[in-house]
């Protein structure tokens, strides 16, 4: 195996994460943050800190972003001092949770110099990031997805590999899951919600409907917490409606209505305005519930 | 086993497959219908023609009645010389798909007779009522769902048999199954569309997609077929429409906003307005479809 | 002028204030109501009361019909001892508000007997039916509308009249005035609480909109009791939310998925689910408030 | 009256006919367009063609900004060589169509200079900015509003002028009713559309609701165009759907769930979607419309 050293620009929660499980996993990792403290956290692990992002990137075969927003993504690849430089010999995986119209302009930003860059995306918690359990949505140049060093550093992160298509499509396809996974989650818990109100048992509806055709994924993973009213976040309402809105915002630029989408995008919203917005997504049931009574299971 | 005689007033397609699995399990089986030629197939199975649908319940320990709406289930009970007479002691499994108003309605004219009523549709197709696959939801009081006539008939039809709860539930627990599962659908062939619309092969995206968190039994039941083209009726857009705007009926009459299950019923009525309600559901992709390049599989 | 006797069935709000203006315009009038409260009241007034409603048709040169509901009106018409009878010669003016398939099937039952019926819903409130400013949609034959009888009466009640088409139409019309009528305010209301949000004066928008390509009637005849925080219904929740419904269902009807209308319908279930059904229709804008700060006027 | 110099950054057509009028009422105008030929057109009529934007507004006592979208009118204020700058002393009047967060961004960034700034969106054609006819809806410090400099433009500019609110609040203002306005349109051509459906004459219906409590500006300006299908664009749909849709993002900033203005937003997309972007927004009733038969007007 060709021997592959690993940066990381964005040392947060996600990207601190994976640059630990890659120095455990034996990579020599270089990283930078503008928070110090990130940097030093990722220091005392054993990281090569360096003196800026494009430092990272051109020390590094393959350099991993992972920030907070689109505007962020932008200002890092393409602002001054920024990532994307004829200086920089590299492959990006970009593994932010942003919209495709960014990831397409970063590309095209980047395919002006020497590196390669990928879109991709993963799904799962900090856990997941710790011990390299992580799915993997893999957009740009096949040839770049199949090449040494690039599946070196994913396959040491994910136990679950695709590839998606070309640039963007890696974004495109996380958006697809999550705003189909909310989306089934939502219509589970109105159905619930009025299942309740006309008086049926919910412990008695989850037992029938979870093994029945109105099943998920999504259903099957709350359903559990919401009976024993458990809304410590997993996966946060705000997050949720991060990943919608930006799902909305790709179907707009496409002329593309998404009507049920964008109702699903408007609930997460009224969730966050009533208060959620920090709870696990499990807790839009409580907009559907109007008293006591009605609560969905907890007693 | 105590010897149960079976009855079954509507002897169309559910009934009458009913009516005959009931006869090759080796019950005496009457039945009526209105229709001369239904009563006629009956009578070839070796099935028992009685004089009405009352005299079907007089003279057997559990009567069925499958029946094609609210309206006739309601006059075949309640009205001139209907089921619900101080005549007849017998068990009623209502199997119809009615709103639960109806069912409250039918279940309080019998409890002035000597018979008892249980709501118990059934979900599966005519093969499985021919087979005794189905899977049946029964509302009503435990007791005479426990009792050993009604067992013996519910099991001899279902696969799968639940106790829903009180009087309605059974039928309410089916239209949010229904309900559940075809937003569910709805919402996978919008994301399908879109993702076409941006140029995610539909092929990759069900390998992926159909084996993430955005996954349920609706998109899983469907999407092969979708990508194949294939949208020969298993389950019509009509009876998709017709189940989940009975759900909406009940949020109505629960003052139960229901704004996910409203829009879905909407959408299944553009479906058919737009010509598809008699192909499967999966068709609905088809109204998310606006060119050519954008056709999810099938080339 | 042709002396014309007029009969009212039913002499509730509606119904017996139009009784008393018709008196009172010195007609001689025949009534019927289930309640002796309101036969007595009439009676007051110097209403003839009859022995049923039958009897009042029969007396009648026109009878007005002004019931509850849909099923109401199908049981006084259709129903033992109902209105439309062989021994029945009037012209019937149907003024509730009602479904237009339940229009369509009592025409067609009067249709076999020697009378005559006109959909005639009137829109006003109590105040209206009282002084004879009522505006009325009529729907039925043409000719029948035109008669001397019926204008007579029609005139003597309604300050605007309009003939809306063939039988149902009345209704129909009055329904697609009411959707849009309440569709807009909740517009309105919505734009006005987010203009509220983002920190807009509701006076100054009032000012600026209400003259603006924005406004509409609804908007006029609300917005100032909004911003004096008055609620007592004119037309309350729970009505805005029946005629919005019927108006839904009769676009379910015709296969129409009425996706705007629809919605409209579940945010007037929501208001009435949020505890406004008894309060004026301008409450709704109380749905999009979440918190003092944001109230629209009223300091 | 104190003599007032004018500017103008943009000389598209609204921006060039605003010129063009000043100049008209005698004003002498500076100003500026990265177009040659809007450049000579605007020299033509008698303009004085500045170096660049920031000389424009050097050199003017009001600078009027009227530019695409809001990147484009954060990248000519707060970009390089932008407006935004301690050489440059003017008023400002911000008059595209943007959304609210730019407008704040931009007056922060000219706050750190000598200049101010109103946001002064305008509704009405390019007929309007030729003659001066045209509504303004100014946000900004009440003070610049009334000085007198911004008042002599403002008031040759507009027939109708509104203060709004502090900075942001004519931007807002503007799309307000936009929203309202937009979508009463859309919620009386699907009634219109379920109308014809049922059978109703579109004419009658327009005579009768557009006289009802039903009406809206909106429906009056549109229904006689529609009836005789002329559908050529005086606000097309693409920028309905513009508008609505910078209404939403703005509730989105407010954590506002705007349920329907989203709905709106959606169903102006699909028209676009559909074909009828560049038409004349009356044209979303053929969304409505399924079949010949059903067309609203026209034969």
């Amino acid at each position: 195996m060709v021997e592959t050293t690993a940066g990381v620009v964005g040392l947060g929660k996600m990207g601190g994460n994976m640059a630990k499980h890659l120095l455990d996993e034996g990579f020599e990792v270089y990283g930078h943050d503008l928070q110090p403290e990130a940097r030093e956290t990722f220091a005392d692990y054993g990281g090569i800190v360096a003196d800026s992002g494009r430092d990272v990137a051109r020390r590094s075969d393959v350099t991993i972003t992972s920030l907070p927003n689109s505007e962020i993504v932008k200002a890092v690849y393409t602002g001054e001092g920024g990532l994307a430089h004829e200086s920089v010999e590299t492959t990006f995986l970009e593994m932010s949770t942003i919209a495709p119209p960014t990831t397409e302009a970063v590309a095209e930003a980047v395919e002006d110099t020497p590196a390669e860059i990928l879109d991709a995306p993963i799904t799962g918690g900090p856990e997941n990031s710790r011990d390299g359990t992580l799915t993997g949505l893999v957009g740009g140049k096949e040839a770049v997805f199949d090449s040494e060093h690039a599946q070196n550093v994913l396959q040491a992160l994910c136990a679950e590999l695709h590839y998606a298509g070309s640039s963007g499509a890696g974004h495109a396809m996380k958006l697809l899951n999550n705003t189909m996974s909310m989306g089934n989650l939502l219509l589970a818990m109105e159905t619930v919600a009025l299942g309740a109100r006309y008086g049926i048992d919910s412990e008695r509806l989850w037992d029938i409907l979870g093994n029945a055709s109105a099943t998920s994924v999504a259903f099957e993973s709350r359903m559990p917490r919401v009976l024993e009213r458990d809304f410590e976040a997993g996966f946060s309402v705000d997050f949720a409606r991060k990943d919608v809105g930006l799902a909305v915002d790709m179907a707009d630029s496409e002329d593309f209505p998404m009507v049920m989408g964008s109702l699903v995008h408007r609930l997460y919203t009224q969730a966050s305005d009533e208060g959620f917005g920090e709870e696990d997504v499990g807790s839009v049931v409580k907009m559907f519930e109007q008293e006591l009574e009605d609560q969905v299971g907890g007693e």
